[in-house]
């Protein structure tokens, strides 16, 4: 029997007068509802003239004619120009804001205001000093580094390399959260208790757990064939850092097959903290 | 003349299956068209159940009748029987995907497939590992502390405090891609040229540059009335900076009025580099 052939290539393009973030998060959640196809995407940011629009209608005519399959285009410009000149393309046009915009001045009794690229442009500093504080706070308060817990609005808190340091820069970056991790030493999992400067921040505790065969191929990738890599060491950990979270109660989530983005929020939801997404 | 009482605040809440970011995401986009209203939003993710549908109705409920307004839903959960439920809070129901999806089965010929939570949800090893390695790399070769540029997608060069971290982080999160960063030291800004460790990556190269003031206010609250920190130290390093990466040809964007997306955003598109958006 012959192998199955892939399925043809289609392109899509993320388009925007602005980062082109909006477009390819709704793009990227469409095109999640339609497996079995190969999409191949790109993304043509800062179309804010009908020069650029003309430019990006001629990139996605080139695809189209080389995949020989029509094009799909997630737009998020706004102005009503630059969208007619986009739809020269002959390509697929899905506008990510069209839809919503009726039901909102109807809703609002107001009209919208069409200035470009506003939702991941200008900022102002006071946004932008509380992202990068709460990232600073992340970097320093990384892997146990500073153990001053009094300003952390969350720690989390699992052994080496179970997936802490990025959830707190994420957390840090996209909710300005000032989280801090602690690595559970062999010490702590060894006495079967929180650390007490842990205690004494129990509200804000988090407990992160891991795969113990997954954990295995990360440490053996950082410091391959040591003890520290070792299978027998990650089995071990695990099972004693998963007690004495349970023992402790901490709400604790497997980082296993969860991307960072689900971590951060479950650990929100848990936690009860509101904050806007940046 | 009495002031003008501030516009009355109206709730608007994310709902989703999963973590909520498509729907925060657009809804965040579409709220920043209507200036001058004042919204109160609230992410409610990870709703995939009945009962959990009508929890969330619930506080929808709630939220309208505390502000005397009628909510605003921004809902991206695919399964049309929560999609029932939820309406029932009376809000103003704003569907993300429900306008695309029709559209998408007409041009792939194939019908969605609704499972839920599926963009920001589960991860496969290789794509998780590439985040987490960039972001180790990016960690690592921060702030000058390695030196060793073979491996990087790209570097950041600028003075101390411009906004190379929080930078080479989000590319790290988001794009998989190692983003060194080299602070300029005052050596490097007195012989007016790149040091060599940098000549050998030239097209790598992304200079950040930002007003004086806002620097000098940054680096205060680093280290208050230190010389580092004096207005005139800004001043001088950032004009020295500016006619260096200008002298040498490095392409250069100012973080002042910036947002770190919209810095990453210019700068893949400016070295021309395609990565799907995590």
């Amino acid at each position: 029997m012959l192998p199955e052939s892939p399925p043809p290539v289609r392109p899509v393009f993320y388009v925007s007068d602005g980062t082109g973030i909006t477009a390819a998060t709704i793009g990227h959640s469409l095109l999640t509802q339609f497996s079995g196809f190969r999409f191949v995407t790109d993304r043509i940011p800062f179309v804010d003239t009908p020069e650029k629009a003309r430019q990006a209608v001629a990139e996605i005519v080139r695809a189209g004619a080389n995949c020989g399959r029509r094009p799909i285009v997630v737009n998020s410009c706004v102005d009503p120009e630059l969208n007619r000149i986009l739809s020269e393309s002959g390509a697929l046009m899905l506008d990510v804001f069209a839809p919503f915009i009726k039901p909102l001045e109807r809703e609002l009794d107001a009209p919208r205001q069409s200035r470009v690229g506003q939702a991941h442009g200008m900022v102002d500093f006071d946004t932008y000093h509380r992202r990068i504080n709460a990232m600073n706070y992340a970097l320093t308060h990384d892997d146990g580094m500073a153990l001053d817990y009094g300003d952390a609005d969350l720690i989390l808190v699992a052994v080496s390399r179970a997936g802490k340091t990025p959830t707190c820069v994420y957390l840090a970056l996209h909710y300005g959260i000032r989280a801090a991790n602690y690595p559970l030493t062999e010490e702590d999992l060894e006495s079967d208790r929180l650390p007490p400067r842990l205690r004494a921040h129990r509200d804000k505790l988090f407990g992160l757990t891991i795969d113990p065969l997954r954990l295995h191929q990360i440490r053996q990738e950082r410091r391959p064939n040591s003890r520290y890599a070792e299978m027998e060491t990650c089995r071990r950990e695990v099972a004693a850092a998963e007690t004495l979270l349970r023992m402790e109660r901490i709400p604790t989530l497997s980082t296993t097959h969860t991307s960072i983005e689900e971590i951060a929020s479950r650990i929100l939801e848990d936690l009860g903290i509101n904050r806007e997404m940046f």
